[in-house]
């Protein structure tokens, strides 16, 4: 999987993050979503009620790139920094897929499907921040 | 102001915002930032330690549009659709400013001020999702 043991189980904790998408000006848009870590570890599945008739989803078929970032504030200080803030964001492309089911009860059965390329995490392995670039192709 | 009282309130309330820039290559970018309303509530100020130095600088140097999602899951349910999500979202355009004193301790003297052009807010004033364009010439 592309994602670190860590990595995997704080997106499984959070569940909710935040969706950059570029708007049809060209200009961000974001959006807090729900999403889920895909089974074999390797993409994220952002869900939504009503996908196919949201703006996200028109801007994707637009220009596929998002951002997604999924971050807290850590109760207990986080290393010698003393950091609270933890979290990571995730490049990538995205991809729709149907599913048979609903990610989330009430949600369309569509999902987007985001391919990472990139990965920033900060105070989760190890304080500070940590960039990867990240292919489904190359990872074990 | 162009903020609604109950925006403005939750903008303050909050403080935790999440920030979406145009990258080098055209893809968005997303990162946790903390803000503040500006005191004529006509803007918002994102802050950041070594402002300067960071991606999210040069980012609005090269393209200044941003958005800027503020949003929680509220403990109790909003309205009859017995919501929890609430928030807005603040696209706009940021002009870089250089304060006498940092926003918050220990972060850089510089900030990011957001200038509105559109506020999406969400199970803040009523229930469901409220879109309003802004500017900050023709607002009370």
């Amino acid at each position: 999987m592309i994602f670190t043991e860590a990595e995997r189980a704080y997106l499984v904790f959070v569940a909710l993050g935040r969706l950059a998408t570029i708007g049809p000006d060209g200009a961000p848009q974001s959006y807090p979503v729900w999403y889920r870590v895909a089974p074999d570890a390797s993409a994220i599945d952002v869900g939504g009620t009503d996908l196919l008739a949201s703006q996200k989803y028109r801007n994707v078929l637009g220009d596929p790139r998002v951002s997604l970032v999924v971050d807290d504030v850590a109760a207990e200080p986080i290393g010698p920094a003393k950091q609270h803030g933890r979290g990571l964001e995730v490049r990538g492309s995205v991809e729709i897929l149907h599913r048979d089911t609903p990610l989330i009860a009430g949600f369309s059965n569509e999902v987007l499907r985001i391919h990472p390329r990139r990965i920033i995490a900060w105070n989760l392995d190890a304080p500070g921040y940590h960039s990867r670039d990240v292919s489904v192709d190359s990872s074990a």
